[in-house]
Formats: C-alpha cells, sequence, structure tokens
C-alpha cells in the first residue's frame, strides 16, 4: 500500500502515522518527494484496513501497489529517482558515463586509463578489484590492494569510483574505497548480499543477470530499498540466449520496459553483451538512442595484455571518439552527456 | 573459392573460366563489381585444384572463402550489396521505412493508413494478404483480394509494395503484386519456398526465425543466392528469449555482426519484437543508431480494430513524430533518412 | 464447444445437429468414440447458442473447450487416440520402435539398416529423401529416388516406412510411398504443408519446432485435425537452449504436459536431441520411463560414411543392446516393447 | 598437469614431489587411488617442465589434462568418486533418495514428514532454513531455529540431513546441524560461498544454476574441490528456456553428458524442474533411468499450507508409490534402491 500524505500535514502526524503501521507490524518507508511525503507500507496489509489508514489526519489517499516489487515501482514513485553520487548526478537529462578496465591491475595503468576516459567525458572510473570468475585458475582480482589503487586514483583524478562487491564481509572496506557498490550479473540473486548493501548508505548499481528476467531484476533490487537503501541504479548487460556470435545477448528494449515500472535510473554495459570490441561503440550508440540514463564502457590501453576481457576493451583514443558520437546521438533524443 | 579476375579479361577469357569451372561439376556465380568481375566457385572445391584456376588466363587472384555461406559473405563481396526496388536503394547511406498494416484489411482502410505513413516520410508500404497465424482459427489473411488491394494502393500511393509469402504455389501472383517478397520467421528455414524466391528476379526480404542464429539466417539466404537472385535484405526481428516482457527480445547486436559477416543490407523490425506499442519508438531510434539500413513500423489507424497484432501498430500521428527523432538520429551518425 | 450425443442417439438426429451447426456458419468435427459420439464446433460460437444446441433431440451435453486449440484438446476427446499404421498401433500399451538411417543414401545399405533395426524389434523404418538442411551446400536427399528405395525395402520388410515431406507439391509422391509422413521440425509452422497433409487420409508425425512452446505444436497439430486428418503424432526431438554440450536439450517433460493436455500420441527422438552417439542410449531410457508412446532412433552401419548426422547414429548392435534394456524399462511400468 | 605415482612409491618420494610442486609456485592436490596415488598439479604448468617432473623418483606417469576444470575431470580421475555421508554413499550401484518439505516450517510437521519419507525408502532429509525467495516479501526461512529442527529430527529418525547455504559468514552452523551443505541454483557462481563450503571437511551439494553450462557447473565445482574439499555432488534441476508450461526444463542430457565428463555423482531434482506435482513422478523415473545417481523430492504432508512451492511437493502416500516404480526401473537398469 502506498499512503499519500496531504500537503500541509506536521511532524506529529507523520509521527502518529508511522507508529500506527509498526503497531500493526507493518514497515512504513518514507519517500521525501518535492510536493508530497509518500509513505509505502510492506507486509501483510490485510492486519491494517485501507480505511483505517484513510481515516488518520494528515492521509490523503491510500492506493495499493499491484506490481509484486513496491518501493521499486513506478506506481509508489511517479518521478525518477536521481542518485546523487558527490555531484554526479544519474537519471537526469545528462547521461552519464563510466569507463575504465574491466579489472585493476596496476596503479601506473590504472591512472593512466583513468586520465584517457577523464579526458574524453567520463565522470566515473570502473575497475574491479574482486573479480567473479568462471574458473578458479583465473585471476581473482587484487582485492584489497587494488581498492586502494582506485581510491589513490580517485584523489588524483577527480573521478567517482564503481567497484564489485561479491562477499558481505567486505562491506567495510567498500564503504571505505568505493562511490557506487557494483553487485555483477552472478550475484544478482545473492539476497544476502543485496541486504547487506541495502543496510548501507552508498549507491549500488545492480546487474542483470544472465538469466533474470526484468521483474526478477526488480525483485532483486526491492530487496536493497526494502533493507533501507533507496540509491539503487540498474543495469542491463544482456542476457544469456541461443545465440553465439555475440558474448550475450543485449536487450536493450529492458531499458524502455524498465523505464515504465520503476522510477530507478538505467545503465547499459555494451561492453559485457557484445563481448568483442567491433561491436561495442554500435551497440553504445543504440543504447543512448533507447534512452539509457548512462553507459558503461571498458577501456584498456593495452587490450591484448589485460588480465581480463581484453577482447572487449576500446582504446582509449577509440573511446574519445565514440564519445563524441554519442554526444550527438544524447543531443538528437534531446538529452546531454 | 573465389576467383578475381583481372581489370582487363576478355569476355572470351570469362567464358573460358566458367566453361572450366562448369566442367569440373562446380556451379560459378558471377558477381560484376565496379572495377572488377569475381567468381564464385560452389561444389566441393577439391574437384579443380587452386592452382588450374590460378594459372587460366584473365585470373588474377584464387582465394578460399572460410564461412560456410559464400556468396552472402564479405570475403566473396567486400562493397555492401543496395538492392534496387524500382529506384528505392536499401543498403546506402540513406535508412529506409516500411510502414503500414500487419495485415491488409479493407482497400479503404489500407490506402488511408498508406497515405498516412507515405507523408510520414516512408517509402514502402508493408501488409500481409497471407498471414502465418499460431491458430488455424485466427485470421489467415484475405489472400489474392489482400494482393489486388496493394497493387491498386501502389498505384495510387506510388509506394512500393512488401508482403508475405508461405506457399511456393502462390509465386505467379507474389511477381505480379509485390516489390519485395518477404520471408517470415516461421519460414526462415522453410527451404523449398527459399530455392523458389531464389530462382525469380524480384527483391526479398528473408526475417530471422525466431531461435535461428545469425549464421543459421545467412545460410538461408545463401540459398536464395545460390538458386540466382542476389536480391536479397535480412531483417532482424527479435528472438525467441526466456524473457517474456516484451513479445521477443530483439537482438540489435545481429545488425552489426551481420554487417561483419555479409555485404547485404539489414532491416530492423522493432514491432514484431517488442509487441508493444509502448517501446517500438524507442527500439526504432535505437536501431537506427545501432546502423540499419532501414525499419519496418506497424501502423494502424484503429489499433483496437486490427485484425491482428494491434497492440503493436503506431498510430499514423505517432508515426510521423516518430519519424522526426529517426531523421534526427540518422543525421547525428552521418546517415540520411 | 463440444457436444456430446446420447447413446442411443439416431443417424437423422445427428444428421440434423450435422446441418444446423453448418447452417450457423461453423465447422462440425465428428469423432465416433467407443460408447458416444463427440462433435466438436470450431468457428465464432456466439452466433449459435449453447442452450440452442443443447435443446436439439440426440443431444446429452455441451461443454465449452478453454484451450486454444481444440480437436487436440483432452477436452474434447478423453481417451487416447490410437493411430493405426497398417496394423502397427501408436498409442498403446505397447510403445513403438522406429528407427534407420538419417537419409536414404543407396538401396543396398538402407535394406541391411532395415534388416537390422527389424532384427532389433523396430516396426517402423525411418530414412529421409528429402533432407532440410541448413546449407545449401549439403546433401540434400535423393528425392523421389529415395522414396522409391523405401517403397521396395518396405515390401521386402514388411516394415512400415515414415519419410518427410519438406513441400506441398510432393504430397502425390508420399501418399504413394510413405505410410507416416513426417513434419520435422523446421517446418512445425509452414502452415500451408501443415493444411496439404491435413486434407489427405495418411498418418502424419508432427515434430517440435526448435523453439516452439508445447502449446504451439498443439496449435500445428491442430491445423492438421482441422482440416481433416485425425490421425496426428506429435514428437519430441530437443529445443534450442544456451547449453551447447549437446545438440539441442531434450524436454522429456513435454511427454507429460502433453499427454495430460492432449489425447494425441507422443514419440520421443533422442537421437536429434542430443547429437552424440554416447547419449543416445540413456536418453531413449529415459524416454521410455518417462511415458513415450514410442521412441526414434538413428541406426546406420557405418556412421563414418553417413552422408548426413553420422555422429548420432548407433550401430545396429548397439541398437539391439538398447532394445533389450528398453524392454525391461517398459516392463517396469507396465508397458510392452 | 596430472602426476600418476607408482604403485610401490614411498612416503618420503612422495613428500619430495610435493616439495618441488610448491617450491615452483604450483599447488598440488592428492588423490589416494585404490591401486595408485596421483596428483593433480594447480597453476601455470609453464613454471615446471613436463620432463622434469616425469623424472623425479616414484612418478609414473605426467599427463596434461586439456579440459578447463581439472581436479573435477574424468581425466584426473577415472572411477566413479563416492560421498560418504555417515554410511550413506551416494555414487554406488544404489541410487539415493533425498526427500522432505521445500522449508523447515515446525518441529512437528518435519519430523511427520520425516517419518513419513523414511518409510517410504528415503536416506536423507531435505529441508531449506534459510530460503533464497525472488520477493524480500516472501518467508525467507526459520534461520538457526529451522537448522535446529533439523538435528532434533535428524537424532529421532537417523535421517542424514541437507540444508541450503546462502552466507559464507552461516558457515559455523552449518558444520554444526548440516550432514551435506547445499549450493543453491542461484548462488552456483557465488564463488566466495563455493571458496568458503571448500575450505571445510563436510559434503557438499552443488545445483546447477538457471541458465548455467555444464561447463559452468563443473568449474565451480572445481572452486569447491580447488578449496580442498573433495566430498562434491551435483544436481541438475532444470534451466531456463522459453517454455513456460513448467517451472523450468529439466535437462536430463545433463546426467549423462557430466558423467562422461566427471567422477562426480549426479542427482536430480524434478520438483524443481518441473515445478507441478503432475509431473514430478515420470521426471523421477526418467532420471534413475538416465543413470542419475540419486533424486531429490519434495514432499509435504498439507502441500496447500506449505510455506513455499506447495505446488511441486508430492503427498508422502504419492512419494511411496513412486518409490515402488522407482525401484522396478532401477532394477531393469542394473542398480538397486
Amino acid at each position: 500500500m502506498i499512503i499519500v500524505l496531504k500537503p500541509q500535514v506536521t511532524d506529529q502526524q507523520k509521527e502518529q502515522i508511522v507508529q500506527r503501521i509498526r503497531a500493526s507490524g507493518l514497515t512504513p518507508h518514507l519517500m521525501n518527494g518535492v510536493e508530497r511525503v509518500v509513505i509505502a507500507v510492506i507486509g501483510d496489509e490485510r492486519v491494517l484496513g485501507k480505511e483505517v489508514l484513510a481515516s488518520l489526519p494528515g492521509v490523503d489517499e491510500v492506493m495499493p501497489i499491484l506490481a509484486p516489487y513496491k518501493l521499486v515501482s513506478r506506481e509508489f514513485k511517479k518521478e525518477n529517482t536521481v542518485v546523487d553520487v558527490h555531484g554526479v548526478r544519474i537519471g537526469e537529462k545528462k547521461v552519464v558515463v563510466m569507463a575504465g578496465p574491466c579489472s585493476v591491475e596496476t596503479l601506473e595503468r590504472l591512472l593512466l586509463i583513468a586520465n584517457e576516459v577523464k579526458e574524453g567525458g567520463a565522470l566515473i572510473l570502473r575497475g574491479g578489484a574482486y573479480k567473479p570468475r568462471t574458473s578458479p585458475y583465473s585471476f581473482q582480482g587484487l582485492g584489497e590492494e587494488g581498492l586502494e589503487y582506485l581510491s589513490e586514483v580517485r584523489r588524483k583524478t577527480g573521478l567517482m569510483v564503481i567497484t564489485e562487491i561479491m562477499d558481505p564481509r567486505d562491506m567495510p572496506l567498500m564503504m571505505k574505497h568505493a562511490d557506487i557498490i557494483q553487485i555483477g550479473a552472478r550475484n544478482m540473486q545473492n539476497f544476502r548480499l543485496l541486504s547487506e548493501v541495502g543496510s548501507h548508505d552508498k549507491p549500488v548499481m545492480l546487474k542483470r543477470g544472465l538469466s533474470a528476467t526484468i521483474e526478477e531484476l526488480l525483485l532483486s533490487a526491492e530487496y536493497i530499498m526494502a533493507a533501507g537503501n533507496h540509491q539503487v541504479i540498474l543495469c542491463e548487460r544482456g542476457i544469456r540466449t541461443f545465440e553465439k556470435a555475440t558474448r550475450n545477448t543485449l536487450d536493450l528494449s529492458a531499458v524502455c520496459v524498465i523505464k515504465k515500472l520503476s522510477h530507478l535510473p538505467v545503465i547499459v554495459d555494451p561492453s559485457h553483451a557484445v563481448g568483442k570490441t567491433d561491436f561495442v561503440a554500435h551497440m553504445a550508440q543504440a543504447a543512448v538512442a533507447a534512452g539509457a540514463d548512462g553507459i558503461m564502457i571498458e577501456v584498456h590501453s593495452e587490450p591484448a595484455l589485460a588480465y581480463c576481457d581484453g577482447e572487449q576493451a576500446l582504446l582509449p583514443q577509440d573511446f574519445k571518439t565514440l564519445m563524441i558520437s554519442l554526444k550527438k546521438i544524447a543531443g538528437a533524443i534531446g538529452r546531454e552527456m
């Protein structure tokens, strides 16, 4: 259920409403909008009648949420959510670019690539310190050392940092080094990890699982929001299909579908989706034209030497060329970059 | 194998080469390029050594084609193929728009819709007279009557007509009424039908099957080209995946992959791919940004009354609005519309 | 709608009911059961009220069919359909085995293999004269010559013959040479072909398309039955998924699902499903244990020399060994072989 | 690389070989077979030549492992692995049955169901205390309380207990209460969790992910074995496809494929695969006929009241009936139950 409060509601009335909800064993989630305050009531709603709530002072309207996800849904919140990462605003007119190497390798190389992507127009640096690899014998990431390199490069370049968490026990390190915490595709339904990042105050980017439906993605986002953290960004990165010409099949329709069902911003990662340098630029263009709020691109100064996924990384100069065409497309659909 | 002839090759030399190939039980396919003539040799190449061919007068170079498809491949023909439909050129700078109702219903309605899409900028009218329907109890199309309506509207509007064939026995009617013959997704591997349209001189648009790989699509195109008809257009229209939020999953990466592997033009049909009006415009935009040579859009003046697929048809005014934004995106990537 | 007639209904009453249905523009399909006659009424049922029909003399009960397929559904016909192929009954207690080479190659080899599979216990010989091949450059089958070999071997061995049709124009040849006409996976939604085989009096085995849902398979069977031919056998032969360790993914649950929804017999083809000799026997065992009414197995005397699909063909002696274990499993679940 | 030691190798020689491997920065894994000791060498094998190893005293043969997984592969270990769970041996002639409710609900109900499945012939009790649920608002399991109920019922019935872990931080509780730790489909690539259970001495059953290839499943098992725990059981539980008639598509071919590639035992869970009571029994029969080493079945005394997945649970009496037919099928293929 959603409780829309009257514009002139007092703090005391608000407090009474919240207490009444809690007293019934339900959980209230407050969302302070520009004009109104809205409260989502989570739990078995049968214990507290719609009529009871509607009659409380300060309540304007009480409405059911039909979708299986609640806080995530457009029914709950009509305006787009903007996630503010120390001034970089994701979900507004400006299409945001995250770029960088697949994994953090050395401090020097990270700094080199960071400067290049910054020059190209990226505002956020991507780089994995913990890498989920299919084989236990592949490079698993530098771990804490990698996080420290990211912090260092952040200080030197001013770029925000996004990096992946794989284990709830690494949360303290993430709080220290990351500006956005990424949950990778393979952990989209690692519900304990979702609850863990949900209980902290740090933006989270949740990637769609390889075979996750859009509804499942939104329900996983609901885990994070239900735990209290409303700064959630969603990411389409390709799904697994029968087609093997690309690493995965980029499902760009997901951008429109999610934007219809939810108020959360959507990023597209064409690099992981197609898995081959040749196709990254065209799919980045398509993503912007489809209405994505941002894109995430792998860039590496020496792809052939990359510790992982070198075959999908753009060279810095190709990234810069791409940025020029992306800006034109963003302009063509009334956005900026 | 591909045999590249010398620029100054004589007709007599050409004839000798062709005879030599035929004498070995192989089939020669001539492709007259702007600068050079190229001959593809189809069959078990072991019967005729590369060295033998290379030594014939007029031959410049002999190269193997590694792809399983031959005439369709970029190896065989480097420049993009342009299919000329009575002056509408598909595969050049201009992005071509095909639009119209799912099925031909009445002459009046077809004419009404045709005028609208022409006004919006479409050059080709789509409309099915034979409809492949999952259920035998659904509307199966008007048949020959529908084809006659298409001819009539073509005369009145000057729009070219694309319509679907389902049975090789309907070929004479298609030769009379269609400008482009469409092979639908469900018939992509109806090899007899492919051979039939391949043995006539009329442009063919081949739609990708619901679960066809790109390689299989190209091999089906090869059936048409191997039968002698080189005017082939490919169409991505969504593939079947586990995701049910959209009717199919539009695989836009297919556009880039096909363009790398083949010289044939590629059209995208976002209407059948997403199956819901809400998402058609964004996916059309993404298709143009991804580099498609054209798009195919369902337009209906009264979607709620459409005999089929009304839920994915745009209203004429929405189609016109879309055309404006598509033109901007085409411009942003250096194309026209 | 289904109209169940009274046990003592007269021929005259029956005729009146049928005329009344026809007069309303609907199509009646009679099904003469052991105890009762049932009429399925196909068309827009709103033109003829349930009450009107129920009041006609000789009518016992009128019931709606909720499934999208009608004649195919268990609602329409509760008892299992048994397709009788000159005495070989498919759909009864006995699990029927179809075996033979992928394609007809030479008369000698076909006869050799036929004798082997007959010795092993097969009652039906499989062998393709028209082969749907992904590439136009692969062996396309012997055509009419192949059909004649099949007839010849049928005369000599007494085995029934199943072979594939690819083109409605080949129907006369099929009527002459085949005991069961097979519609292959790639033609499952070649609706013209379905209607063609539906308008003749010859058993048809319809294979599930690579990415066809069970509902779509049943609707394709409905095309055949709606055209008048009620001797339809369904075949599960693997679906296309992301997994590439096997050629396709054999969906054995389909056997139970189809048997719940429909009265038609179900055959399983493990050879095409797994595509590798190593796995055929285990999957044949699983198919019998899952309740299949028959299995179709590829057998070849010299798999390495087979014109197609040699990697999935069993050697005659391995086929015979398999038959012994299949008989035991059939016995374990109360069936015969 | 695999190093096969001579039958008469001394402990001192073995120790020298191990030290030599470690000194090169590689990791040795010893596997004490019935006749021979085999050492798998994991790491970049180029640092230590095959020739060097082959020349060490006690070494009989040195062979490369071509598969991407090493310890898991049949190349490394030819004989089937038998996992011994306090006397219940998984991977031998006897097909082992795991049964019980989806989730632990109350002590009384768990005990009731446990007695029923024991009577039917199950040796292992399944029941989730931590439940991975798509929605945060669904029942999440009783947690530690549920584990205590499992321990209690284990004491009273003598059944072994299998239960799922979702968080590496719960490992101490699992060591106390579980006989087999289950990794669910959604956590198949939760690599930190795999490493955690790999570093303890307790049998692990790893379920295949919804869209995991067999190769990926084996690589995830390799994570567990590489961390030192060789008591790994694999479980096929259905994959995600386009077909929606069943919850998932049970891929029974996976049983044969895995048994060819790996020495680990394979369990099949038909309940989660099909998701509907009607189809569980037939698929359990098929699983045994396909060669599974065990099956896992959901059983509930009151499915309609189950906290989760009631629509796929068998009633105790139906479970017992199924067990009788499974025993016959096991007998038909030379196994026991």
